[in-house]
């Protein structure tokens, strides 16, 4: 195939028109809500609060959130010729199954016309495939306590009816037991079937009794809680035998698998000598990182040419910024989470302009199915 | 300085019999019970539970965890010189300050009897250096909650004084606020000025309300709990400034990092964004790689040649073991937790004999003072 070069975003997040203001009309977490600025009379802010113990009275929000112009300008000051949004956290995790279940359909349709209508590439790939537009979507399934795995699989169907949406993006509860659930296994079958793209992505983090009473603002939650989280969730996926009964199912894992790959020797040899698990798996815990695939969100080049990952090839790696979270504490020309993200892709010790070229945007094209 | 090689293993446990008494003689955890052989009439066998809510009625335990010809004999069977021995948590974690304070002194005196009177190598580095002992030990500090930070430094002065021990080995909890606690400063810095090497090693994982319902045996917290929490105990240490205040401050990390190594440049990133740490420390995150140590214990030559550790050179990583934990299933020769964590130091891509001969035993002696 072959395609100009495109700069592919796996990894930026949008939250839809319906959905802020959904979290508008919210008294509890999570909530977006107004305060005065402090030190600024008169002026007035909006502030996202996302989990109920939040430090710092949640983030700074605005429309960059919502608004499809300040994407689309995101990405063009960035040179990103095509978009993958997915919804933020919390996603529908909060909220009653009939909730859930009506939202999904909503946004879901929502977001398709928030990319059908995005401009066309002002130069198609070469070739005959079909034109490519600026922004692709990952939908939102109905994944909470109580939910009907029926309700579930009727929103896959949805979803891959709309043929701007190619996947979905899912945090780690699950049903209410999380992803290693057998109530599960039909839909990771209909995911498959499919033919769409898992973005597994955190939430959660860990118990905030882990991190003491120091005030870092928000830093432990997202450096270390949210990878945590992801690595806990696919590890407890393989332990479950998920990787091996659908072994074509697309799952990819945020923030570079967390710290799946720097831990996955020690996870076999846990699993090698633990009575419980130890014949269970098909394969060594090693081998599920060669079905997966990451984001390169990673911030630096050592973690992305890590050993293991570049023993998987480079096709298994997509580059992303996490847009609109990280924005620059000063005013830059460019956002840092941007830049960063790319120097790491272009530093890989090892990496050509073919590898190079296929993690910024070859892989997404091929494993979303976008030309 | 000329030595031979040596193969040195500093992450190698004990019970001494003094604590394996104490265990025993208790009815929670943790504890030591003796129950009958499922399957076999009137055997009778001894299991170890170190955790209330611990799977499986915790784990097989014996001889091998407190008897120093158990210790010797793995060591001879291994080709393992030296070992430099610690206690395995959980320490004195769970007693009262008086109990603990009592019970480390006793205890640091029984590791100095326990080393004191080992054999020598039977063929001492060549030089003129005093001869060298088959075992050294790193002993314990009363950290516990509630605990005077005036009896830590009395302990610290005590181990000081005992010449085959050569650090601390702690876990996590420090005075019960965590090793971030500003009342730990004059601890870490009688430590530092003593020369010390703080051995930091996990125990309490993660809460088990993340590891879902399946059984999966141990594999959970042993290869996602201790890893996740040795990585937020450094990093909290990193945050509060520990690593600023007191730079030659000797910090060895339990199973080579966690998943610190992986996730720096997310951490940079994180404490880059954040307003309330973003000018709060000395340096960039990654930069605190350099001034930690790191055992060997990650069984794979990728985590082990990963950039950001290579980087370092390989003066800051050092052969362990973990022995007597991670036994074989089946009757093995040599066990696997050895002939693994050697053949991941083999296999790094890019280190010869230099390199290997120092993670294998000239780190240990130099950073140790052994020779």
């Amino acid at each position: 195939m072959s395609t100009r070069k495109l700069l592919v975003d796996v990894h930026t997040h949008v939250y839809l028109p319906r959905y802020a203001s959904f979290l508008r009309a919210r008294a509890v977490a999570p909530k977006i809500f107004s305060r005065p600025v402090p030190g600024e009379p008169g002026a007035r802010e909006d502030r996202l609060v996302i989990l109920d113990n939040e430090p710092s009275g949640g983030r700074p929000i605005g429309p960059q959130y919502w608004d499809r112009p300040e994407k689309l300008a995101f990405m063009d000051k960035h040179g990103i010729d095509v978009s993958v949004v997915s919804s933020a956290n919390p996603w529908l995790d909060f909220l009653s199954a009939p909730e859930a279940n009506t939202l999904a359909k909503e946004l879901n349709d929502d977001l398709e016309g928030f990319c059908s209508s995005s401009p066309e590439l002002d130069s198609a790939p070469s070739g005959s495939g079909p034109s490519i537009k600026r922004l692709y979507g990952l939908g939102l399934l109905p994944l909470v306590p109580e939910a009907s795995p029926s309700d579930v699989l009727k929103t896959i169907t949805q979803i891959s009816s709309l043929p701007h949406l190619k996947g979905v993006i899912m945090g780690t509860q699950g049903l209410g037991r999380g992803l290693d659930d057998e109530e599960l296994e039909p839909v990771w079958g209909e995911i498959e079937r499919n033919g769409l793209v898992v973005f597994l992505h955190p939430h959660y983090g860990v118990p905030s009794s882990m991190w003491g009473e120091r005030d870092n603002g928000h830093v432990l939650p997202l450096a270390l809680g949210f990878p945590f989280e992801t690595t806990i969730a696919i590890t407890r996926m393989i332990l479950a035998g998920v990787l091996d009964k659908f072994p074509s199912l697309k799952i990819m894992l945020a923030h570079s698998g967390g710290a799946l790959p720097a831990l996955s020797s020690r996870l076999a040899s846990c699993i090698d000598h633990d009575p419980v698990v130890a014949s269970r798996l098909k394969h060594n815990a090693r081998y599920y990182l060669g079905q997966l695939y990451f984001d390169a969100v990673a911030y630096g080049s050592e973690e992305l040419g890590f050993g293991k990952l570049r023993a998987l090839g480079s096709s298994r790696m997509l580059f992303g910024t996490d847009h609109p979270f990280f924005p620059p504490l000063k005013g830059t020309d460019k956002w840092r989470s941007v830049t960063e993200n790319l120097a790491a892709i272009n530093g890989v010790a090892g990496w050509g302009d073919k590898e190079r070229e296929a993690v910024c945007g070859g892989n997404a094209l091929r494993i979303f199915n976008l030309a």
